[in-house]
């Protein structure tokens, strides 16, 4: 069994069952196991253990929850620095009010975990058109659970985005599955 | 009377409409007039004959449509190594469908663009949540119409979104006629 | 008088420098005083006191430093929500290693707290290129002083790089004086 | 043989320079060869016939070349519509003068490309911290060439950016090689 970790923050639970649904989709993956934390609560060991890493926040002032920064400022900095982490495979999500109508900064927030994902030096999983229910879903990036109505009105994401979040974690989980143990990367 | 200048480009004519809305909420605004160019038909003189430049784009494969992109390598570039522009004020404004939910990467579509304007030097106008039909209208960076409906079918962008351009176009306009003759960069 | 708001986090102290550079810039422009905070000490009425605000931060992992962003999601966004500062002014600067000699992630980590400036409603102001220094000295979005030299040797922000950071502090307090009591944004 | 294919537009032969040691880097792994077009003559068959695909440009106005966002507009685009490149592998790289010495606006511009790689659906290739080179070789979405001294001097790009080019485009080509044939994304 391999194992792709899961991290995220939630503030009223939209993030939490996206990360719960993105588990859902590694478990479905022959031989791989989600491990999922909470990012005060995942550890550099958490990450060493794992094949695949994906970063899910709530998307606040158009960009990263403060705890999921602190997790890669405190934690994924110091792999970084020793080349800890290169040639794992790595994926991001979020989920947000969508204030705005256009993702009310997702594409920053995603980018700016995804940045992290890149310096660790992963193997970036985006997510393709063609997924079902993407049109609910997201961006190129990753899933976008909108988790409140064009009134703001707070109504949860949708199981469509679920069902996308679900799909993105088996496509990192299977990628992960197929880079484990190859030579990708030689300095 | 001082000049704002809108370019764009079009496909089918959503983001035409919305630089249409915003040359109207530009020439709402006392003492202030828009002059409204596509992006193979804006020259230098435009620019330098203007207060203020408004620069708006289809957003194609989540960033700017080439011909946008092609009027700021070709026509923008020479007044930024000239130095030309710095001191005016700029803002951006962006149409698409919208699949996956989340503007479709509006986002960087716009950010791409605003590097243009801030390269120019021109103060930079956000959008306000509090603008009336914000809800519908867009992202912090400016107003953008969705063009199609959850099953990509065109529906073309809404009033609502509209209303948002018009407003940032008077925006626009307003901090165009209060820096204008004013010295805010000093080198 | 009229005030701008510093706020920053420092780890070896250059982005403090940084600051404190900003400052000297506000407080050289006549009837602007810059009040200079840590991430963790600037309060909403902080905030609501000022004409306008300059946020830096350390580039870590190639996004801002935690600390900063637990000051936009605990801080700046509950006055988001209330619209409070719609029609100030915005900038930003960052210090870092500059590790891969292209800023290191810099342009992420500006734009990730330029995001917040803009959700608050601020202008936004750029850093022209003809700014003394500025070969040395950042990007369009603002000042960015290099830390490390190519081999990651600490050798501290240079000079060139502070007094950019100077006459950026400058341009945002001529901006913020400029538009102090005007009405720009009609929602 | 295996094809990866690189696209690119060039000015003053700093990109051109790049795009072959990138091609030299995948012609370097065995079983793989380098296609290299410059981006007004790729075709939609050129990227159907490859297993990767990088695309490098100059940075101008802190973005793409224009002839760079053509391709992709005009002939990515129809592929992304019909979801026929899901599962490849992509990477990108710039160049550029670095105006400011931090890149000039390089990520972006390195963002506005692999969004497009990103909607492809393409696993997307980093560039880790312990590539040979790396202190003088870009950021880690990709290598970047600086073409310019501080003082805006055309002096080209060094070798050592040349080497960090060769080490992406090997590396893209061993992820190619690996993911061919395999299933990743399940819609």
């Amino acid at each position: 069994m391999a194992q792709v970790l899961v991290v995220y923050a939630t503030d009223y639970g939209n993030t939490e069952k996206m990360a719960n649904a993105v588990a859902e989709g590694i478990n479905s993956v022959e031989g791989m196991n989600a491990l999922v934390k909470k990012a005060e609560e995942a550890t550099s060991e958490d990450l060493l253990a794992s094949e695949g890493v994906i970063i899910g926040s709530p998307v606040h002032m158009a960009s990263m929850d403060w705890r999921v920064k602190k997790f890669i400022d405190t934690v994924c900095s110091g792999l970084w620095m020793q080349d800890k982490m290169i040639g794992k495979v790595g994926g991001v999500f979020t989920s947000g009010g969508g204030f705005g109508g256009a993702g009310g900064g997702t594409e920053i927030a995603m980018l700016s975990i995804l940045n992290n994902i890149a310096e660790l030096g992963l193997l970036m999983v985006p997510l393709p058109k063609n997924t079902e229910n993407y049109k609910k879903g997201g961006l190129q990036w990753g899933p976008y659970g909108r988790s409140a109505d064009e009134n703001m009105e707070h109504v949860g994401v949708t199981n469509a985005a679920l069902s996308v979040a679900k799909k993105h974690g088996a496509n990192v989980a299977r990628a992960a599955a197929l880079v484990s143990g190859q030579e990708i990367f030689i300095a």
